[in-house]
C-alpha cells in the first residue's frame, strides 16, 4: 500500500526557532538513527522565538528551492503541550510536517496543489517514556519527518482537514483603490523587513518605480531593483528575493533604524492614488548608518 | 587487532562552545579529509564559553538520542594548552574524545557501564607544523573522533582512568529531609534554568504538584507538566525533556528574567519538609514579559 | 573536454556573511537539487556582515584544513546587484566561486599557485525568473559550485585575471626598521583579534619573546604561546592556529576590553628598535574580566 510515490531520493530540511544549539542537534541524532541514508538539511533554526508567521515565510520562499522529495519538518511551536493538532502537508513533490498553527499560510496562497491532512504521530516515539511535553521536535516531529522520508507517508497522513490559516499573511482587505497594505512578515538577520505584499498584489499599479511605499518612520517613492541604486545609509523599499516587497537600509539595520517589527504594516500606494500615506516624521528618517 | 568492535555506522557528533563559525567549519573539514565517509553532525556549538558544566548536561541529554556508533568530539576546554589530559570514554555503544575536565560527570552518574581510557592522541596531527597550542579541536580531537570514526578506537585508547569528576553536577549532600539543592548546570536558548535535581532525585517526595521550588526570586508550588498550564509571563518549574527539573518563564526568558546563572542553587522542598525555603522577594515574581 | 581533472570527491565548503538562517539553508537546498551527490560542509556563515577581509582570512585560515576536491563557495559580496565582476580560483586542488572584491588577498600572498580566472556564470540559473538582484548566493554561486563540484569547471573558467587584492591583508610598508604595522583582518567569536602579520613577517626579529606588541590601548612585551601563560583577564599576544599574530584577553572578549575593531592597527616591534612603540595609556590595560 505504502506505494513508491516519491521517487526522488528524499531529504528532511529542518525549520525551527530553537537556535543552532543543542535542541536541533538532538533532532538531527533522531534522525540520523530513524533516517539513516537521508541527507538532513538545515533550512533555519533561527526562526525568531515564537514566530509562526515568520516561519510561514522562510518555509514559502525556500520551498521551491528545494529538490523534490524533500520534507520538511518545521518546529515553531508555541502551543507545545497543549491541545493544538498536528498537520501533513503536501504541494509539488515535497511535503511537510508540523503543528497546525498556521505555518502554511503562504502556501496556502500560492499552491493551488496543496493537500493538507491531520498528521498521525507514528506509533513508537523516541523518547524512552513516551513524548516529553516539551519537545516534540525530537519526540514527534522528528520521528514523523523519518517515516515520510522512508516513503512511509502514508501512515501519517490522516484525514484531510483545512489548516488553520493566519489572515495577516495576506494583504488587507482594501478600503481605498490605489492602495494596499500589508504586515511585516519576518526581518532578516541584515535588518530587512518582509512585507506580506507579493509581486502579483501590486502589478496592476503598474510601473513599480512610480510607487510610493510607507511604513512606520519610512516613505519612499519608487521601488529599487538593489540596494546600490541608494547611498549608504539611504531606505529603499524592493521586490526581495522570494517576490515580497521589501524594506532595507543599505549597510544599515532598517528594523532597528526605523523601529519596525514583526507585525507593522507596510503600504503600498499606485502613483497618482487618492490620498497619499502619510508622513510621519520626515526627518528622522535616512540617518546615517553612525547611528546603528 | 582493531576488531570490528562496532557494526553501526559511525557519525561524529560534535559539540563545542566554538559557535557556529570557523572554527567549528575547520573542523568539519579536517574530518571532510580523515573520515571521508562518516556523516559529521553538530549536535551544538553553543555552549557558553568554558562551561564544562553546561557542555556536560548537553551531552547527557543527547547521548541515548544519537545512534549506537556514534563518536561524540566535545571540545569546551578552557585548559587547552596547558597541562591538562585527555579522556576517550564509552558507553552503550557511543564514544567520546574530549579534554579531561568534568565533561563526563552527568554520564558518569547515570551511565553505570560508563568507561574511561587515557586518549592516546593519534600520531600524524593535521597541522603541517604539529598541533597548535591553541585549536586542539583541529589538531587532536578532530583526528582522533576519525580515527574512532575509522573502527580504530584501540589505538586512542590508553590505560583505564578515573575520569575528574565536577562535585557541581550532583545534587548537594542534604542537611535537612525533605529538600535538595542542585546547582543550575545550563541555560538553553529561551532562557530556561536546568537543575542539576533529576526526576530520580526527587520522585521519593512523593507528588510533584506538592512539591515547591525556589532559586534566587523564584518559588513556586507544584511542577507544572507543559508551560500552557501558566499564563503568559509565568514562572514554573517542570522536569525538562531530558528528566530534570528546569525553571522557565512562559513566552520569556527566565534567566534574565529571575536573575539566574550557571552554577546558583535550586532548592526542592518536599509538601510538608520541616524548613521551607526563604522567599526573597515575592514582589519581583512574575513579572510581566514586558521587563524582558 | 570537461577531463576528470579532479579525482578528490568534491566537497562544497560554504562561507557567507548570512548567518545561520534561512539564506544558508536555501543555497543548502539549491545544491542538494543541483548536486545530490556531494556533501555540503558549512565553514562559517559568522563573517562580520559585508567585512570582505575577514571573509579572506577565514578562507586562507581553512583552505588547506579541507580535503584537495573541496570548491569553496564564499559570498561576502557588498556590492551584489551592482557591476562587479566574479571569480574564479584554484590552487592545491581547491577551488573558489565568489565575487572577486578581495576574498582572495591572502591566498595571493601565500600561495604561489593560485590561478585566476573571471567567472562565467552557469547559463541556467535556479530562480524561474532569472537571477535576483539580492540573492546571489542562491542564484549564481550556489549553481556554479555545483558546476564545479560535478567537475565541470571548465564551463566556469573564463579568462585569466589579475583579481583585486586589497592592501589592508599585507603588512604595511615599513618607514623604520625594526617595526612592522598589520591591520586587523578578523575578531573571532570569543573577541580575539587576529592580525595581517603573520609568523613569517616577524621572524627575522629572532626571539618571539622579546618582541613588543601594541594595539589600540594594549601593549605588550613578548608573545606568548597559549593563553594559560598569563592570568585570568590578562591581555596576551601570541601567533594564532593559522599563523597570523593574535591579541586575546584569557577568558576575556579582547576586542570589547581593549576597543579594537575590524582595520585598526598591530605593530611589532624588535627588541631595541630605534622607537618603542607609544604606551597610551597602561592604566587602562589588564582591566579584570569583570569589566566585560
Amino acid at each position: 500500500m505504502s506505494a513508491p510515490a516519491n521517487p526522488d531520493p528524499a531529504r528532511i530540511a529542518l525549520l525551527t526557532d530553537f537556535g543552532n544549539g543543542e535542541y536541533a542537534g538532538i533532532m538531527r541524532g533522531v534522525l540520523a538513527g530513524l533516517a539513516p541514508s537521508t541527507m538532513v538539511i538545515d533550512l533555519s533554526h533561527q526562526v525568531a522565538p515564537q514566530a509562526v508567521l515568520s516561519a510561514a515565510y522562510v518555509l514559502f520562499s525556500a520551498w521551491d528551492y528545494f529538490p523534490r522529495g524533500t520534507v520538511f519538518c518545521a518546529v515553531v511551536d508555541p502551543g507545545v503541550g497543549s491541545g493544538r493538532e498536528l498537520l501533513f502537508a503536501e504541494s509539488g513533490g515535497r511535503s511537510l510536517v508540523a503543528p497546525d498553527n498556521g505555518i502554511v499560510s503562504l502556501l496556502a496562497r500560492f499552491k493551488a496543489d496543496l493537500r493538507c491532512s491531520r498528521l498521525r504521530p507514528p506509533p513508537g516515539p523516541a523518547a524512552p517514556s513516551g513524548p516529553s511535553a516539551t519537545f516534540h521536535g525530537r519526540d514527534i516531529f522528528a520521528p514523523a519527518a523519518a517515516l515520510a522520508a522512508r516513503g512511509e507517508s502514508n501512515r501519517l497522513r490522516g484525514e484531510a482537514i483545512q489548516p488553520i490559516l493566519d489572515a495577516q499573511a495576506l494583504p488587507e482587505a482594501s478600503t481605498s483603490s490605489g492602495r494596499k497594505t500589508g504586515r511585516i512578515l519576518h526581518i532578516d538577520r541584515f535588518g530587512n523587513c518582509v512585507s506580506a505584499l507579493h509581486r502579483l498584489d501590486i502589478e496592476e499599479y503598474g510601473d513599480p518605480e512610480r510607487l510610493s511605499v510607507s511604513a512606520g518612520l519610512f516613505r519612499t517613492a519608487g521601488l529599487k531593483s538593489h540596494y546600490a541604486q541608494v547611498e549608504s545609509g539611504q531606505t529603499l523599499a524592493y521586490l526581495g528575493s522570494a517576490g515580497f516587497l521589501e524594506i532595507a537600509v543599505r549597510e544599515g539595520h532598517a528594523a532597528r533604524l526605523l523601529k519596525l517589527g514583526l507585525g507593522d504594516k507596510v503600504v503600498v500606494a499606485a502613483a497618482g492614488s487618492e490620498k497619499e500615506p502619510e508622513n510621519r516624521n520626515p526627518a528622522q528618517l535616512n540617518r546615517s548608518p553612525r547611528e546603528k
